[in-house]
């Protein structure tokens, strides 16, 4: 279920992203919106809340707020969906699995999915017909033989968990960081050992926060990015030392 | 100004953090919570909001929500500032320029910044005595004199140009990739050249919006890495692709 708010946020984000109130412009006041939206006041506090957690629009000044972005902002199932990105970016796409096996969970995978037996699938992701990523992905028990039946080649897992058993992933923890290519990653991506790779190693899980997989993506360097905005209201992101200490 | 729902949304992180409410436990009730701050409903729905925006706490079950997170999140002030980031940890750690110049801006970095003179700053980081950190700074003509009469080996850019002028960093836009490490930057880092080097680009603005700098920092593999947690009602991370339609 959608809350009013959110469907409030949704729009105004849209007419902020279309250019309708471009950046440094203001927004209209809470009176406005409520009455644009035929909405109560706080309804319409919650939604400015979440553009404002965002980023997009700036702390109040007097009445009113001003809009600090318009760039383009990316739905969670856009990030979380490798082919869903790429159809969306009109860009050639595939994936191959390489590998894939049942086996009981480590320590640190049953932490995160709950332990158990689960099914580990290699995959190699191309764009414009060049393998870009490398994905080691561990699914959870509960999942593994809907994963397992898929085709080699399916082209979105995400979306045919949907359409089989309508799994929607709704919350992700991300870890990114970079790291040297070893020799099999280097010869999935046809790089040199040693290349730079971007790593991004996520937990998802369900909307009631039922944990789905867990994966460690590397993209060749100079493929892909990620970017976030953040602000003194809301920082999503977070800066970690990797045991330094234990170094030298 | 802080509003009253973002010191709710404070407290209760804070609390979620401090392991009061475990992850899987329930958050008390909207009518609980507005009748503990002696808070309208409104305003409690509203904190509770940001805490969903940051996938701390995940959507409704009936009149409750259930707490999905108890990772350790980052004031904007602690991921901005190296320094502050660096004590919180309880890490040594150190700063040293060793390049400042004025220049006139690029066209892109007149579009992010404004134009004119700006001042370029190229500062190493250590920390636990080892270079993990270069930043090419270029700060906006506005706060160029300040900056630069800061000594070479001054800890924190941030807090001293917070004491000095003010200035409170409020919004920041990042781009996070991996890139090999040139002649210079491994000279700087202590690393062989082509090594990875996890790369965050940012710019930050105050809290009316003005940009005060922009920066390509690069920290060598295996000493950082970022977090970042969305939902599905909040994704603050974006994946782009680098000019792949350029390549091959």
């Amino acid at each position: 279920m959608v809350a009013r708010y959110e469907l409030i946020a949704d729009e105004l984000r849209e007419e902020i992203l279309s250019g309708a109130y471009p950046v440094g412009s203001q927004l209209p006041s809470e009176a406005e919106l409520a009455g644009r939206f035929r909405a109560a006041r706080g309804t319409v506090r919650q939604a400015v809340a979440v553009l404002v957690a965002e980023g997009l629009v700036g702390s109040r000044q007097g009445a009113r707020r001003i809009v600090l972005g318009a760039a383009r902002s990316q739905s969670f199932a856009e990030l979380h969906s490798f082919a869903q990105w790429a159809r969306a970016g009109g860009y050639r796409f595939g994936g191959q699995v390489i590998e894939q096996r049942r086996r009981r969970a480590s320590a640190a995978e049953s932490a995160r999915l709950g332990g158990g037996e689960v099914l580990e699938v290699l995959r190699v992701r191309t764009l414009e017909d060049e393998p870009v990523l490398v994905e080691r992905t561990v699914y959870a028990g509960w999942v593994a033989s809907v994963v397992e039946r898929l085709p080699a080649d399916c082209e979105s897992v995400t979306e045919a968990l949907y359409d089989t058993i309508g799994l929607v992933f709704a919350y992700g923890e991300h870890l990114i960081d970079a790291v040297s290519a070893g020799v099999h990653d280097a010869r999935l991506l046809g790089v040199r050992r040693g290349s730079p790779l971007l790593r991004q190693r996520r937990t998802t899980t369900t909307h009631e926060g039922r944990p789905v997989e867990t994966s460690d993506d590397r993209y060749r360097a100079g493929s892909v990015a990620f970017s976030i905005r953040n602000s003194i209201g809301a920082n999503p992101l977070v800066r970690q030392a990797i045991d330094l200490r234990s170094r030298g």
